[in-house]
Order: structure tokens, then sequence, then C-alpha cells
């Protein structure tokens, strides 16, 4: 290790806010990464759509490759960091030659990995190079290290995990502030903290890329976004944060995975968490994944989760990793080793459960719902009914005891047809972590 | 990463409530371990003062190392566990004689690790072997492996540690109960969550040593336990931990360093922090590590800080590294590159003061402090008294304004001459993090 190694050659496809990034702490904290590694990391070449931006950093000292697919091949190159983005077309086929011509990747893009990830690491493994994403998951936050090394000795049971700042920033500024969801979002879009089209961010997809590979890497099973149940935080009103509150629960964006048994499990919700709980104190943009596991009990990280900084940082991590040799299987285990298992939702999960009905606000209305509750199996734990507007509708939220979630939906279901009832019942489950 | 390979073959020296427990995640776990690894790890030998001891676990296919310092030299043997205990004696002899042949050294020991290890590194480096010692600091979290590797990039301005489950656990149940610390304290001892002899929990050594090694991973300087200063929590009252809470504080015990500019401190003591901050929310037996970093801010890693199952899953997970081949300097830098620096304690630090005065309860008293510390120069920003005791005693709290730690030390030796003064001042930092 104290030999003086030659330094590691990287080229750097992608030149927005993190490739950017990437370049800026490599030259700002040269010193320090060069004293970690014991080897020097030289850029060769970078790559990016518009050549004459200014992006703040000094890129004079660097080959411009106007063929990306070019950096593919560069001889000199050893590890290429990716920082195009998207998960198909051009940015797939350039991963794919880069591992094929036996040079490392590293990279932010979930999208990419969740998809392709495993064709990926079948290449890297054969080629005996790495396929690095710690960028991918909750930015800055070494969570991919920790569960693919750190808590190595494990069996995981259980990742619960707060992947989205976006949304828990609108979920955080609802609650102190008392404003509606469309009313937050549309300040964070003119804020610049949400994308003029947020989908991707408060649908859950973005947390379920990032939680089909937390679940991979997990129980070292194939990721499967394709077979993820997700939703995201359109549904959640101001009602719902602050009755949650008054019955000591705060409402988070989870990405939550599951192993029982044999029963693999994985969801991204909204779900109400214990307001005591250390996952409820992740405000803000913070980001945060708790693992359980047999040994270890609960481990909990948190930190930022995008932004250029923590990102650029986490790719910094994985290429120094790269010029240490320290190089583990892409998804923590061999990837012939990986098993495809059949992903379940959260149906089989028993839990308690939050409802909110809207009601026609008439005297009997609770007894009906009791009644029909009483009749459908279903126990309640607590019941609170909030005032009235000018429509004649009233609120009523209950939590129930333990209940199968499928036996929920098909109660909630039977509910619906009540001539009392006036919306879709919203049904968000409890996690007692 | 994918052919079949040797499996590596350890020896687990000590076989203690560690030592013991590490045997038991091999033998429970050791398909995932295998998987993950790629290749098996494999028990030699183990050894430990006490043959004949029912242990839970079946030693029968490990040789007995009767004689410890055979082990060092045993021709099988890739990798020794240390799980002995101690710093000075046999088991430096063995930990040194292990590593002059060669085998890589896992541990938890950090009083070993704290006052030899920049020695053990230069061997260890010289034979290309590891020291590892995830275990040693924070238990199950894996924060050796945060600092060395997925923070590399970065420059760590500080660390803050809740780095003693006990301290943390006596504090919380002082803070729920309402009891006082010797009360606590007693109590703690007849459940074994604190010894008989508590000295090494309470007054802050177990986190010195923990504080000393997290100093000199964060900043590539060699670890110098000697020249800590620390205090534990012996002299925090339940009225400190009360009347904090009214001001919006917490109190707990801190290992702290920083770096500013080319100033180095590290301290470990009862400080007060933000009753809203993440690291406040870290109660009971649970242990946390805050980093702040140029590109990442704050990043906090929070979970059992010791016991059987988290110490002995760092161990593991330190093997497997091991088997992985992912061998790090043990300082994170080669050990030719830790510089030597000369280490602070907090009186240049700038901040507010929490202080704790006994005084005469008599008219005037306050107008006595407050004139005294103004002509000290001394900024208050509030002030609470308590109620009289039957003693004619009053206790006088006041938080300062941001003030030079030394300053306030001095000017609260000036304090204390006042005839109304009836005991020593307490002084606790408070840290804004």
């Amino acid at each position: 290790m104290s030999d003086i190694k030659k330094p590691l050659k990287i080229g750097v496809a992608g030149l927005g806010t993190v490739g950017a990034g990437v370049i800026k702490i490599l030259q700002n904290n040269q010193d320090v990464i060069k004293d970690r590694c014991g080897r020097a990391i030289e850029v060769v070449s970078v790559s990016a759509s518009n050549k004459s931006k200014d992006r703040g950093i000094d890129l004079s000292n660097y080959e411009w490759a106007d063929d990306l697919m070019s950096m593919a091949t560069h001889k000199e190159i050893d590890c290429i960091v990716e920082c195009i983005g998207g998960s198909e077309g051009l940015v797939k086929d350039f991963v794919q030659s880069v591992l094929e011509n036996s040079k490392h990747v590293v990279t932010a893009n979930k999208a990419l990995v969740a998809t392709h990830g495993v064709q990926f690491a079948n290449i890297a493994e054969d080629k005996n190079v790495g396929l690095l994403y710690e960028a991918a998951i909750a930015g800055g936050i070494p969570i991919v290290k920790a569960l693919r090394e750190g808590l190595a000795g494990n069996n995981v049971q259980s990742v619960f995990g707060i992947l989205n700042g976006t949304c828990n920033y609108i979920l955080t500024t609802m609650e102190k502030t008392g404003r509606d969801f469309d009313d937050v979002l549309k300040e964070a879009q003119e804020l610049g903290y949400a994308e003029a089209d947020p989908t991707f961010d408060i649908d859950g997809i973005d947390s379920g890329h990032k939680l089909a590979l937390l679940a991979s890497l997990a129980y070292g099973v194939e990721p499967d976004f394709e077979a993820l149940q997700m939703s995201g935080i359109r549904h959640v009103t101001i009602t719902d944060i602050k009755v949650a509150k008054e019955l000591g629960y705060k409402i988070k964006l989870l990405g939550v995975t599951k192993k029982i048994d044999d029963t693999y499990m994985q969801t991204v919700e909204a779900c109400l968490v214990p307001i005591n709980s250390a996952i409820a104190a992740i405000d803000d943009s913070y980001n945060a994944v708790m693992v359980q596991s047999d040994y270890c009990e609960k481990t909990l990280l948190q930190g930022r989760g995008a932004g250029e900084g923590p990102t650029a940082s986490s790719i910094v991590a994985d290429i120094m990793d790269v010029a240490r040799g320290n190089i583990v299987p892409p998804f923590g285990v061999p990837s012939s080793a990986l098993k495809k298992v059949k992903w379940q939702g959260a149906d089989n999960i028993k839990g308690q459960c939050y409802i909110h009905l809207v009601v026609k606000d008439q005297s009997g209305v609770l007894a009906k719902i009791t009644g029909a509750m009483s009749d459908l199996n279903i126990s309640i734990d607590s019941i609170i009914q909030r005032g009235h507007d000018e429509d004649g509708r009233a609120s009523v939220v209950i939590v129930t005891e333990k209940t199968e979630h499928k036996e929920m939906k098909d109660a909630l279901k039977a509910l619906e047809n009540l001539d009392i009832i006036l919306r879709t019942p919203l049904l968000m489950r409890i996690e007692e972590i």
C-alpha cells in the first residue's frame, strides 16, 4: 500500500451540476484525495453537449471528447464517471461499451442502474471492473457502502428510506406552515427545489429507483423496479398532516422493503411514522435510511440526499475506491449468486392503518361508520371527527388496530358503498419504526 | 471477482462476549457471508484463558491454542481477530507479532489502537496487511468506513460523537425520571448496564479512546490520546438537566474534534446541544457520530454502540473486507503521511456557555453576579434563578453570549472570589450542532 502508484486516469462524461461538481472536488481536494488513495486521480478527458458553456471550473488541462463513445475506448482511461443521465439510448450503450472495454464505471444514475444494473454487473464482473453507484441513492449518505460492506455480516430484515428531498421538503413545509400541498409545491417550483414537471419526484418514481436498488443490496437479490408499487404525496392534505400529528404521527414518503421468511416486499408510499421516532425527525430536504438487521438492530444514516456537493462527494468516494482497488460486486454478491424473487407490495403486511373519510355532515354518521367497520371485522383504535365545511361535509379519521393490508383495502371498498361516504377514502399505512 | 477462491482462515483470540459473538455470526450467517465475500471464512483456531467454560457455541471443529503466541505464527491463519482486551503487555506483544508475521488483525480494542495504533500501522503497511478496528468505535455503526472511505473525498471540519452508551443511558434516564446521577448510576450498575467500577465510562476515558481515533481518521493525523482533555458526567445534576431543557437544550457527553484553519482541537466533555438537533434525539444506550465536511455538510450515523451483536457484526464486516482484499491503511492515509499535530482543548473555541452557580440566597445576588459578569466583559444571553433550599442556597443559571472558552474560564475564576458564591461554578459549553 505504501508503494508509489501511477495515477488513476478518469474520464468525466456529462458536465452538468454533478459532473462539474466532481471535477471541482478533484481539483480543490486533490491533496487529501491523493494522501488517502496513495495515488493521484487524474482527469484525462471530459465530454458534454455544450463545449463553450462556462461551468466555473478550469477544463483547459483535459481533452475534450467530441465523440462520447470514443471515451469508452480511450487507451489511457481506467475509469469513467457517467453524469449524463437517462436510462436508455446513448447512455445505456455508452456505459455498456465502457464496461466491455474493461473500464470501471462510477455513476449517480439511479434509473440506469435500477433498470439495467444486473446486465451491467454481469459485464463488469466478467471484465473484473467495478460499477459503483453510491451517489445514486441518498446523495452524500454512504448507504450503499453500509449495506454492501459495513453491515455485510448481517441478514437484513428491512430497510426504510426517506429518499426524495423534494417530497420531504414539501411535507415538512406543509407541517410547519399549515399550507396545503398545491401551494407549497408551487413555491418549491418557484424556488427551484422542485422541477417544472414534478412527477418524477412527487409520484415516488425517483424514490422507487433508489428503493429497488436498496432492496437488492439488502437481500442479495436482483433489483426489480418494474415490480415496485409506488405512490407519492399528491393526495396528502394539510388535514391529514394535522390530524396525524394529533394522533402522534408524522407523514413521510417512505421507501420500504421487508423480508419476512421467504417473502420479499417493496413499496414506496406516504406512511405515518411515530412522531418520536428517529425517522420522523428527518426534516426539510434531508434524506435518511434505516436498516434493521439481525445483529445490529436499527442503524440509521442521515444527511444531504441531493445537490452538487453531496452527490459529487459520493462519486469521488467511489472513484477513490477504484483507485484503492476496493471493488465489490455491484449488488454486494456476485451477479451469478443474485436471486430472482417475486416481489410483493404491502398487501400481506399486518399493521395499523390511517383512514381519512370525507362524509356527509349529518347525525348518526359515526354510528354508521363504526357499525360498518365492525361488520367488516376491522377494529378501531381511535377515531377523530373534524369540523364541518360549508358544503355539509365532515372529515372522519380512523386509526385501526393491526390489520392485514389487503383486508383493509377490501374493507374500504365495501365502506365506499355507504351513501354517507362522499369521496374515495384515503388509506395510509402506519409504520412502527 | 467471480473466481472460486480459497477460504479466508482466521484465528479468534479471546472468547468473551465479543469473541464468542463473532463466532456465532460466522456460524449462523455463513451462507450470506460466503455469498457476499465470494469465498468462505473459516475459523481455524481459537484461544481463551478458560477452555472448559460453556459459551453456548460449538467450538469442536476448531483447534484450541493453549499458547496464544503460537497463533501469531500459525502457518494456516491469514487473519487474527483480537478480542482479548487491554492495551499493554501480552496483548500488545501478540498483536505486534501477528502483524510482523504478515497476518491481518481485526480488533474492537479502542485502547490498544488509540495507544499503539501508529506503531502497528507502520508494521501493517510494511507487511501489506490490514489493521481493522470498525468495532472499536460506536459498535455496529460503520463510522470508520464512512470516514476512511464513504466521505474520503471531503475535508472534514468537525466530528461530534455520542460514543458511550452507559453515559447516554444515565443522562437519558435522569432526564426521563427526574432522578439524580448517583441514584441512576446505582441502578445501572445493578442492571448490568454500568460496570462495578464505572470510571472508564463515566469519566470519559472510553469516549476518549474512540474520539482520538475519530480525530485521526478525520484529518489524516496521528491519534494522540495522551493529549486529549477528558471529563465525564459525574458533575451533571438533575437541576442542570431540567434547566437546560427549559432553555431549549439537552446535556450529552460529547466527543468533539474540530479543525479550524491549522488548529486541531479534541475534547470529551458534557455539553449542551439544541433540543431539536439530530444529536439531541439520540437517547438511551444508542450512539451517534455526526461528521461535518466541506461537500456533505452534516452526515449523521446512529445505532447500537455496544453489546455482543453490534460489536461482533462490525468485526465480521472487517473480516469480510479482509476476505475481499479491501485493505485501506489503518488511519485512512499511509502512516508515513500521517501528520503529527499539536492538539488543543476547547480553550480557543468561541461559543455560548452554560454556567451553574450556587449562591447565598439573599437579596441583591443577581445584581452582584450580573455586575461582576459585566466587569469581566461576559455578555449574558439569559439567566434563571431557581428556588431556594433549606440551607439558604439558591441556584443561578446563566447562558452567555458567544465567548472564547479560555476567557470564560478565567472569568469564572474571578467570579468564584465573590463572597456570595458557595461552590465552584459549573461550566459547560453549548455546541450548536
